[in-house]
């Protein structure tokens, strides 16, 4: 019999190797230590301080050249962080000020940490969100302000708190399961209800349901559009680009004494900067529950967002951000943001594309950012007495109707149904139940796809493609043939416990279709399981074989596996080394040469497949 | 350039058909209505009622040749049920007679719905001790025994209502998660917390904690342990069979009037069969939560094991169960317990062993028992009276010690280390925490492990094997050979958002680590991925194959698939018709047949692998 090529098991590897490997793949993929291996212990000293402050790796060859186009950058981020940051913690609840103080801490921070160049740092819309949403479920922001602010400050911990440990327990993969597609669908539903809540300093309503949920808001809304005819001109100002808006309206506003007319404006604002919070932060009481759910969940959200902006502009510009030091850097920011009046800030999509697209060379641009916002914070606040709150309202509709994205939308539902399920669950999760249901149901029910996929896999009938000793999925490649007296199947999935009920029920339906149409094949003799997909296997997924074998001999077929993979193959030898239940003559690496052999050991000559001598090895 | 075979996408399906198809596999895998298709209204009519009631499919060609074995084997297991109905009883805080009701009317429904030859339908000692120590929570069996026993009625309502929907809805899979290794640990766990339990009546304990858990168990029986010393002779009587330690020490206890010398027996029981119980169901109330808990439990564990052993002397005596089927009949009988005074009752392991050695030939056994039964109940419960409750104590001990499989947890530690986790969780989660608990926990690891697995896929180098275009993973095949200019891997997992991510980094390491040992290997020109073990790809899993792309570009590197299966292929083909980044030459159905066109079309002729002429197919 011409020569076969046996398969075999991978070299011996203790338990403590395999569970080492294992740990290594599963938390340290990227091998950090790599660059490491073999310095001189004064360059491993340099470098593990250039890993956690990354301005070292860059900052000695900083040039002049570089500042200018950083310069430009971060004055133009600043006219928009400004703003942005006076109407997000609007958004969530919290003085405008804390909006500016978080735009100038944790840049400067980032800056040091960060390992992006193109992230501008700052207070997000989501997040803020989120933020006021979560804490206005059990503290008022307008009749306890101080203990809001708290409860703010304390959930911002908790959410760098929560990031950085992610990044240190090199945890990062669990933001993975906020899909793009949850992400889409989530956005596009947080828009939709901002916005409606913005209709409030948009229409001039002044009482103003503190639910989220859209029903609520919707009835507040036409509970009070009576009010809306009062100053529809104002409406229109959204329009325009945040800063000018602002500057004009103000203008307006302080020229027209609009305060005296019911146009309700910021009003005054302290000077100074960031005074610091840490005493601010309650670690115990009846809500402390809620801070740290409220700090995991936009903890998350922050850090999806920072991580997705810095993967993007590092691929589009040909650079690596760390996923984990990332996580680290942002978390770090945000601690240290709790301890000096900020609130929950990231890496925002918007303004770090407008950074990118106004030539930042390097995190300095958040440093320039940062100083503008100082200067603010110092000398400009009068200027904002009169801004009117309602010009705020329109930045941030603005801001976050640009989060809808219809043709993402249309792609998924292009490529895949169930992940346009999954993405309007959150969307209409998020609008009708609120953030974190909304997000958790997503979550599960993608996450329970992955699952049935494994408790259902596929298991797909191959044939010979003709003239060659490929074997193919027959309803994928309709040339392909079936050969008389086998039945190829291919099973595509790891198989354990949660389906070797469902796998050993589906082989043998196989195998009975097969014998109901008896007379268009010649009866069959062999059963050949394709495991090159089958990349794992566990206690139970071994016991499927031996069921099957017994039940395949008796209806006298033989059952023969085709390329196990190395742990497939290494547990089968560990629990029969008699080979009682899988002999080795019926193990092949390939469905070609287990078919040669098996055909020309067969009795039944003519049950050959037509051109089988074509099949044989040409070794 | 020689012949190549290409990469096709399937057949076009409409959405509506594909989610046909996915339904079918995943609710009717087994094709239930196949034996209807193309049969006359008549046949088809006969064949819904067997389906239904497999009596109908066994009764006429029942002989009286069977009926002989099936009545010896009546017998056998009615002499252990009637001692081990009134032992799980007691184990479920119940009156000793409720066990003998649920060893009546459940048999007989069993025998008409059910559709194994071999299963000894009555109590069993798991269900009885969850239901007994999950109630005992809120309720205490001594002081408010009415009330326990409604609840436990109900309970059992609730199990039957959740089996048979289960088996109505398809989602047999359910208790599939429920794992061999969980339930070995499980098992034991139990046997050892019953078994503690039992020294109350095995010591003479009069005082008992209610508690589950070991350490007040153990606590309890030190405090407890001067009083053992009283009557330790009877601790030997467990060694005897059941029924003959029944009846012994019930004629000792007689004999010597035992009761008079503080040997706590049976005492008065009253006769006649099951009497009706709807009227004690509870839908309302504080405890409706419990016993809807308790139901789904007990419901769960009792379906496994009814299940379990129906399927495994089902493979034994070479005839199938339909799994759904089964939960209908085992459920329907459940409910219809919970109706005549029976608690949780399923096909028990020990007497269905008993059952099938005894030589029974159909379900017509369970109908020897329960008559059996029902003889015993309406005129021997007067000899119960003096059987003393040790022995009672004894049998169950004896019962689920027998539940403690040493030589299957060597086997898991064997073949999977992660598997003996799970089970030692099961194991000392029952035991230190408690039975829902340890469950809970034991399966949402296993879960959890089959989600790493999803996050954290094998990528594995192919190398060639020298004499053939076979290629394989190098670290399992130590003969295979790299080919210089290519980078060939195989990712071995289904492609989705939550493994995009680590494909992404870890696909590049995999290059960096190549560009690192160039000297090695002449500089990298192409990365074939194998994709055989692709099964399934969502919306994240198509955006890597572009990201990768556009990474491997800036290196100079051209990204080629192989064999990308049906639901690859067609997404792909979905997202770009234009083929604008995975073109139709970079796809391939073979790695030899990638590797063979590919080292002809480089420019560097040197780089063709040494032997490549053999690689060029011979068709």
């Amino acid at each position: 019999m011409e020569e076969v090529h046996h398969v075999v098991a991978p070299p011996h590897k203790s338990t403590f190797q395999k569970l080492k490997a294992r740990l290594k793949e599963t938390f340290f993929p990227d091998d950090p230590l790599r660059q490491f291996k073999g310095q001189p212990l004064k360059t491993k000293f340099v470098l593990g301080a250039q890993y956690f402050f990354p301005i070292l790796q860059w900052g000695p060859n900083y040039t002049f050249q570089l500042f200018k186009s950083d310069l430009i950058a971060g004055l133009t981020i600043a006219s928009l962080a400004i703003p942005q940051g006076i109407s997000y913690a609007k958004l969530a609840n919290l003085p405008p000020i804390v909006g500016l103080y978080s735009s100038f801490v944790p840049p400067l921070v980032y800056a040091v940490l960060g390992s992006s160049r193109d992230l501008a740092v700052g207070p997000v819309s989501i997040a803020s969100l989120v933020l006021g949403s979560m804490l206005r479920q059990e503290v008022s922001p307008t009749t306890d302000p101080l203990l809001f602010l708290q409860l703010a400050f304390t959930s911002t911990f908790f959410a760098g708190l929560f990031q950085a440990s992610l990044g240190i327990l090199r945890l990062g993969f669990i933001i993975d399961f906020l899909s793009k597609a949850i992400l889409i669908g989530f956005m596009a539903g947080a828009a939709i209800i901002v916005s409606l809540q913005q209709l409030k300093s948009l229409l001039g309503i002044t009482h103003f349901t503190k639910q989220m949920g859209l029903v609520p808001v919707m009835t507040s809304v036409f509970h009070n559009v009576h009010e809306s005819i009062r100053k529809p001109k104002l409406f229109w100002v959204s329009a325009g680009a945040p800063l000018v808006s602002v500057i004009i309206s103000t203008i307006l506003v302080f020229a027209i004494k609009g305060q005296n007319h019911g146009i309700s404006v910021i009003g005054k604002l302290q000077e100074g900067i960031n005074p610091p919070s840490w005493n601010m932060l309650r670690f115990h009481g009846s809500h402390l529950g809620l801070v740290i759910k409220t700090g995991i969940i936009t903890g998350i959200l922050s850090l999806t967002e920072g991580i997705a902006v810095g993967r993007t502009f590092a691929a589009l510009r040909n650079y690596k951000v760390d996923g984990n030091k990332e996580m680290m850097a942002i978390g770090f920011m945000n601690v240290v943001g709790s301890f000096t009046s900020c609130y929950v800030t990231t890496g925002a999509f918007s303004r770090s594309a407008v950074n990118n697209n106004a030539g930042a060379k390097s995190a300095v641009s958040n440093v320039v950012m940062s100083v503008t916002v100082m200067v603010t914070l110092l000398f400009l606040m009068p200027l904002f007495q009169y801004t009117p709150n309602v010009v705020l309202g329109a930045i941030i509709v603005t801001a976050v109707i640009g989060l809808i994205d219809i043709p993402a939308a249309c792609l998924i539902w292009r490529i895949d149904k169930f992940d346009f399920i999954v993405m309007l669950t959150a969307f209409f999760g998020v609008i009708f139940i609120s953030v974190q249901h909304g997000l958790a149901l997503a979550v599960g029910l993608s996450t329970f796809k992955i699952l049935l996929q494994i408790t259902r896999p596929k298991t797909v009938m191959l044939g010979k493609i003709p003239g060659t000793d490929i074997y193919r999925n027959l309803h994928q490649y309709k040339e392909a043939v079936r050969v008389p007296g086998f039945l190829i199947l291919s099973i595509e999935a790891p198989i354990n416990f949660a389906n070797i009920t469902y796998l050993n029920e589906r082989t043998l339906r196989w195998i009975e279709d097969e014998e109901d149409n008896k007379k268009e094949y010649s009866s069959l003799q062999f059963v050949i399981l394709e495991m090159s997909a089958v990349s794992a296997i566990d206690t139970s997924g071994i016991s499927l074989f031996r069921d099957l074998k017994a039940a395949l001999e008796k209806k006298g077929i033989e059952l023969v596996l085709v390329n196990p993979l190395a742990e497939v193959i290494e547990k089968l030898k560990r629990v029969d080394e008699a080979d009682e239940f899988i002999p080795a003559q019926n193990l092949f690496l390939t469905v070609g040469e287990a078919v040669a052999s098996l055909s020309t050991a067969m009795k039944n000559q003519s049950t050959i497949p037509e051109g089988a001598h074509t099949i044989m090895p040409h070794y």
